[in-house]
């Protein structure tokens, strides 16, 4: 009998996603629901398979959706986070498991009550980051701790980045997922981390400023700033006596600084609107975050406001971006500076259709055993293909497959609100992951830890 | 006939409030019953006096409460603005006139309607800043408007400082109100003005290094930084075609520039509790928003992340705050960076007995006459008497007292909630105000607005 899945969001990250039951859809016995808005740009391979459905569906109609979802085993949603609420409701009031790659929301957790009485796997957080992280991490945390090691230090970094071969501007940045997240990155809370067991602080407006160095052989130097939520999954790790604690967003040497201008300046600023905006020059945008001054010109008043010497880099950047154009006008009505800002980068960073994009994660694992200090280092590099078929897609939609087909397959079993930290669920997926190309390279390396023996003189 | 006051709330900053009543209470037949939680520091010659009753009164009992304002003609509520609000309501519910310094509440506006039927006066905003900024504005824009000028720049700052007598610290600076709300001040939002047509809007994290500078006759120099509201009261001034329109906050020069450094560590954040804070060194509190190395000092790594030199006088700033040291104790559990910041800044910024205060007003006000661009500068300093009559308690406290008087006599009879814009309000209290040494110093200077006649070259 064929297993029935439905999946919700059917968007061009999903690509690999749908080639992976695509795959698997005649030996697994599958029978795939791809249910979207727009249905219209979903491949034509799928709408002419039988093992395949292809339907249009508004999420917010509950008829049409409570049908859906009535009529399958179980439910893969990867439309945006807030969306996910009323079709997680629906797989309870249906007997339904759920898979999702988005972090588990307060009000996600309230079910796991009653998905645990019927037995439900709703299983979050099995994307790239959140997910390949979280089993990377967990893999070899376990590994530390069944050889009687103890757990000194943690830290963990992502980026979403342009493969080398397609990295061709100053910022060496492109966009390769929302776009919105990026601009606003790091904002709604001060950093919090824990260094050799002292809390640290970071506020917004320092965050990109205090970043650290990071090589990875074969591909170079990356920079890491430090993510709001180091401590969030302390717990969850197992890692509540841990000395040192950080987790952080990769990217290119340089990126940061240079960011750093957009946030001092307020460009990043989402929390009011700018009535104006709408046919505003990007250059007139600038003008109004610099001290009024109409014998001096913007470029200047931004130099000397910014501090930023002619011959600097930085200043190529933000010609590079075309920010002080008089011609170029913002299209936005009443919008705030981050979507504008948003907008004016998307001019620039978006990718060309060759082009290929590449994810960075780098885990360093500080432990002790035996009374010796030790130290794991375990990177991925996966490079994307092009625009429609990225790294990104493939490291967010493979795991989320994989963990579909494992819970059908009664591989995954454990009920409840779940994110992948269980053997059961992190050992196959990896496994599996290492047939597609997404490997961790792990290195057992001197422990350096942060108390190198300096003397301060 | 006695006319009858309630005065809820009779701290510290109600002497001159206090006094002025005693002055008026037999010539005017009051009544006057103060109110407070703890009436045992309310001086002997009220409670001594047949004109005066001193009751002790929690404002949460709604019963007794509501037997006060039952008895009395009008309410002068001096509790902090969050507490006016069941209050306000008695006085609809027993038709009571109602005067507050606070800012009109969104709570409050909803009274409107039933203060307008009733033919109560509801007088908010009648303290100094808001208050005295309002009335002093209001009369120059009218009068400019009388002779038929149009206003085409308004600037005006306001500070609560130490008087050149008592300022004996580097910072030029003692808490004269709240502290807490001059650690948090610039908070909550984007600070957004007007200058010549232009908008223009300065991050919290920018906001104290774009200060501008004043000089006052007799006082030197100040500098403003820009307050988060200069556009709310746009409209309520008739100014809606302003060119230019500004508010601020003044401090000494330097200030600002050292204040700085506090809100670029993230010490003025008052977003989340740190743990473990009670009992902690203010040098190590420090040390949790500085980068992580053992091998250096504490002062040397704030140094060097803000960039200070070792004979630059902010650092001689910070040192005479004892912020380094390993000996003082936080005493607050849980607290906010603000709070424990506030808490090492009292310390040393709080008044002794004979510390004088400083007031200082300052107004600009540009606008075209006959085809010709003028303008008038106006400015107001007074100096507190000691630490018990500052000039913050007699500028706060005496527009609300002449106001309350001219309320019960039918002068001021305007119902609804009212702010003191008109100039039945502005004229006798600003009148009344300069018998008591509160004087606007006012002239005309040539215009120079911001389009100064130098070329870019």
């Amino acid at each position: 009998m064929l297993r029935k899945i439905l999946i919700t969001g059917a968007g061009k990250s999903t690509s690999y996603l749908l080639d992976y039951f695509l795959e698997k859809a005649i030996d697994e016995q599958l029978h795939v629901v791809i249910a979207d808005l727009n249905p219209e740009t979903i491949p034509a391979k799928f709408k002419n398979h039988s093992n395949f459905a292809v339907i249009k569906l508004d999420i917010f109609n509950t008829e049409k959706r409570q049908k859906a979802v009535q009529e399958v085993d179980i439910v893969v949603s990867m439309l945006p986070a807030h969306m996910h609420i009323n079709i997680a409701k629906d797989c309870i009031l249906f007997s339904k498991h759920l898979v999702t790659a988005s972090y588990v929301s307060d009000e996600i957790k309230t079910l796991d009550k009653e998905a645990k009485e019927k037995g439900l796997v709703f299983m979050n957080e099995i994307g790239l980051d959140p997910g390949i992280d979280h089993m990377s991490a967990m893999q070899i945390i376990d590994g530390i701790k069944k050889k009687g090691g103890k757990m000194i230090l943690f830290e963990s970094f992502t980026g979403g980045l342009v493969a080398p071969e397609s990295d061709n501007n100053l910022w060496n940045y492109k966009f390769t997922w929302n776009p919105r997240n990026v601009v606003v990155a790091g904002q709604g809370g001060t950093a919090q981390f824990i260094q050799e067991g002292t809390y640290k602080y970071i506020p917004y407006h320092k965050l990109f400023r205090r970043t650290e160095f990071v090589d990875i052989k074969g591909y170079g130097k990356f920079e890491v700033y430090a993510n709001r939520d180091s401590l969030k999954y302390r717990e969850a790790y197992g890692l509540n006596d841990i000395l040192t604690l950080y987790r952080g967003t990769m990217r290119r040497v340089g990126f940061s600084k240079a960011w750093n201008m957009f946030v001092q300046l307020g460009l990043t600023d989402d929390s009011y609107t700018i009535e104006n905006s709408e046919g505003m020059a990007y250059r007139e945008f600038v003008n109004l975050f610099l001290p009024y001054s109409p014998t001096d010109s913007v470029e200047l008043k931004l130099r000397y406001y910014l501090k930023i010497d002619q011959d600097d880099i930085m200043w190529e950047k933000l010609l590079e971006l075309d920010l002080f154009s008089a011609d170029k006008k913002i299209a936005l009505k009443n919008a705030t500076p981050a979507q504008i800002l948003q907008n004016i980068l998307e001019d620039s960073w978006t990718l060309a259709d060759e082009d290929k994009d590449m994810i960075v994660m780098y885990h360093k694992f500080g432990y002790e055993l035996n009374g010796v200090k030790k130290q794991i280092d375990a990177n991925m590099v996966v490079i994307g293909e092009n625009r429609s078929h990225t790294a990104m897609a493939k490291t967010v939609g493979l795991p989320v497959a994989i963990a579909t087909l494992l819970i059908l397959n009664k591989k995954i079993t454990r009920a409840g609100i779940q994110i992948p930290l269980q053997e059961e669920v992190y050992t196959p997926i990896l496994k599996e992951l290492e047939a597609y190309g997404i490997i961790f390279n792990e290195e057992e390396v001197p422990y350096l830890g942060y108390n190198p023996n300096t003397v301060a003189s």
